[in-house]
């Protein structure tokens, strides 16, 4: 099950692989079939203005004609993600010594509240172009209640393949969609491991694995985080940017986004330095880095951080490359740094982030107090996740300041104690 | 702590006595000096215009002009919450059997997901200008995690008051922004009474509580979810809503919202019918309606709705004029209809609903059987907060379809088996 004649990609006119050139025709391709490289979406874009975006609509189709979608995109049924908040972040700023302006994109904001909705609209629209009639993935949480969601709102049914030890709230979360919820007894890479088997199997035939067959059209979706960020900014590039790296693909594409609005003439060129953000229990991209390499050396994660553990990153090499190119840094912090970010973020922005958000901002601090990163300079972090679906990294104890009886006496004794 | 000289509410002129019509003055006043009734705010409006509403923030501020706040407060730091999406629903509608257009108001994409954080950012704003320190409140869940989040961005101390009994997970998410998270030996009766023997002691003396002192500006901010509404129709009223009632405010103050458009000429006079929702475990206003009655008998709640358990709301009859004024009803469902409803609006629409969302859907099913929606009509259905907050209603054994070993065969089986 290939492309079709009726398909539609818009301005997308083939697939070439990253790592050889070759080319491939649009498809359920996900590796060169010269050099079994990852291939990418390329494009003929035609003219696109600020004026043609801004006059769309409020999600991340505004930017339809740079995605593989087709033009009437928005009229279909997907959770319709994106345009999610940009918040200066003075308190932030102030807290970590940055002295020029401190943004945070704040992805939980999304329909199911992670960055995973944006790659799982676009892979989803491919997916139907290409005939697929369910939509499937390997996931250890976020991505698993993107796809269910937005299966059931498109009327497809979804298969989620997931670790069975995976937390209880993140299965019950994706269960109420009705769609199928595997558990696999085994860790992420059997799962992910058995969703390349399921490719072109009897059982699986009509299923698009966003992650997997799907991936090239998945992964243009990340491309909107940086779209929006530059938009939202009033048509401009920032200084400095820090991303979460888990397969290193969210951090590529706002890269490809910025050079795409870039060449455009929606933004004016402007230097920018891009920085990744990961946890010491999962670094290979962060080791990679720090020793030089331009190989990345798989690790078995060890992290709270589970939507980063990726132990042997797809997208890695491309990080790195992204990163040295713009003369950026990529960091790491350990688990207790983690749960530290995350409770800055809360108390300062009263931004409730996941663990992931919890590693940007720990690792923005560190970077900064390496001088790596500039304090004076206008800089973005970006948060992709929720901390309703995290919960457990921040609880301690009960939660309660005091536990008191309901008296004006007892509350004033509370206050007095103080925090 | 009342008025201060330079405290600016905008287009808003005085407080008005809903029972007795008596004028108060803008400050920190929530009941009549001279009968007790619920006070409200008045405004002389000036000219509000589309376009100026358009080109303003992406926030529910872009409706500051018709709510009691300053001219420049997108530029403070609150949370910006509002301009949630406002879903097309043909799934459900054709689940539920209704041939004319179906919409769901999401609000659960607000910053910490539910409309309350709507109603805090009035109040807190108000607050300010009145010259309170302390961002306060009673709550059972949504309010506490609301108020906590945005005293944490604007820099304020937050003491939330809640029952000591309440779900954990509530507690440690608003325990993340670290405020004052204090449990109360009691039930909800007890903190609210609490709460308004705190007003005027010298502990609380710079405490703004949301819900008591500042009541009258918090009840205006669910106006915007009338003014969204009928924005994102294209400037347009639509034949029917259904509202979740809790204290009945949310329902009168759509209804205001779209009377103030309508008197503004920002919409086309357009006669529309007001639905209210409860759970039959809590069904005060509910029942007055099916009596026929003008006064609410308080009931004492034991429902999973726990988000709408006020047992004896302040603004029922004022949600009873609401909804007989238009010619629209309240129904109430079984808590076992409120989890179908859940599931009902995730499985068409990929929308996990809170408790209070299943009773939203759940009454619009059951009105429809009764014949008091109309299904040909357009219809707008309000969801107020978000599925991971109340996941136990939806949990059923471990969530998992099935638990399987790694291979296509044993994922052959499961698929075959059915759901």
């Amino acid at each position: 099950m290939s492309e079709t004649t009726a398909a539609s990609f818009g301005a997308a006119t083939h697939l070439v692989c990253r790592a050889c050139g070759a080319h491939a025709t649009l498809g359920a391709d996900y590796s060169c079939w010269e050099c079994f490289g990852p291939l990418e979406v390329a494009y003929e874009f035609g003219t696109v203005t600020r004026e043609q975006i801004q006059a769309g609509p409020l999600s991340l189709w505004r930017y339809a004609p740079l995605l593989p979608v087709p033009a009437n995109v928005a009229e279909t049924r997907t959770l319709s993600p994106g345009m999610t908040r940009l918040q200066p972040a003075d308190n932030l700023a102030k807290a970590l010594g940055i002295t020029g302006k401190l943004w945070v994109k704040d992805d939980s904001g999304n329909p199911t509240h992670s960055f995973k909705d944006r790659v799982v609209a676009v892979a989803q629209t491919a997916g139907i172009q290409l005939g697929f009639k369910t939509l499937a993935c390997a996931s250890t949480g976020n991505l698993a209640q993107a796809v269910a969601a937005a299966a059931a709102r498109a009327g497809q049914r979804s298969v989620v393949l997931v670790p069975s030890n995976l937390e209880s709230h993140k299965i019950q979360a994706t269960a109420a969609y009705n769609g199928y919820v595997i558990g696999i007894d085994g860790n992420y890479d059997d799962v992910n491991r058995l969703c390349s088997e399921l490719i072109g199997e009897e059982v699986s035939a009509d299923w698009g694995f966003v992650n997997v067959n799907l991936r090239p059209y998945y992964a243009e979706g990340s491309k909107t985080v940086g779209y929006e960020i530059a938009e939202q900014l009033g048509w401009r590039l920032p200084d400095q940017v820090v991303i979460p790296v888990a397969s290193g693909s969210l951090l590529t594409k706002i890269d490809k986004g910025w050079r795409e609005f870039t060449s455009l003439g929606l933004v004016e060129e402007h230097p920018y330095r891009v920085f990744g953000a990961q946890a010491t229990g999962c670094n290979p991209v962060s080791t990679a880095f720090a020793d030089g390499q331009d190989v990345i050396r798989p690790v078995k994660p060890n992290t709270i951080a589970k939507s980063l553990a990726i132990g042997n990153p797809a997208d890695g090499p491309y990080a790195l490359d992204a990163v040295r190119r713009t003369n950026g840094a990529i960091g790491d912090v350990t688990d207790a740094e983690v749960v530290e970010g995350i409770r800055l973020l809360a108390e300062t922005e009263g931004i409730f982030a996941e663990t992931a958000g919890g590693v940007t901002v720990a690792v923005t601090r560190k970077l900064l107090a390496q001088g790596l990163l500039d304090p004076t300079a206008e800089t973005v972090i970006v948060n992709t996740g929720e901390g309703l679906k995290t919960l457990d990294a921040v609880s301690t104890g009960d939660g309660f300041t005091a536990t008191i009886a309901p008296s004006v006496d007892s509350v004033s004794l509370v206050i007095a104690s103080g925090k």
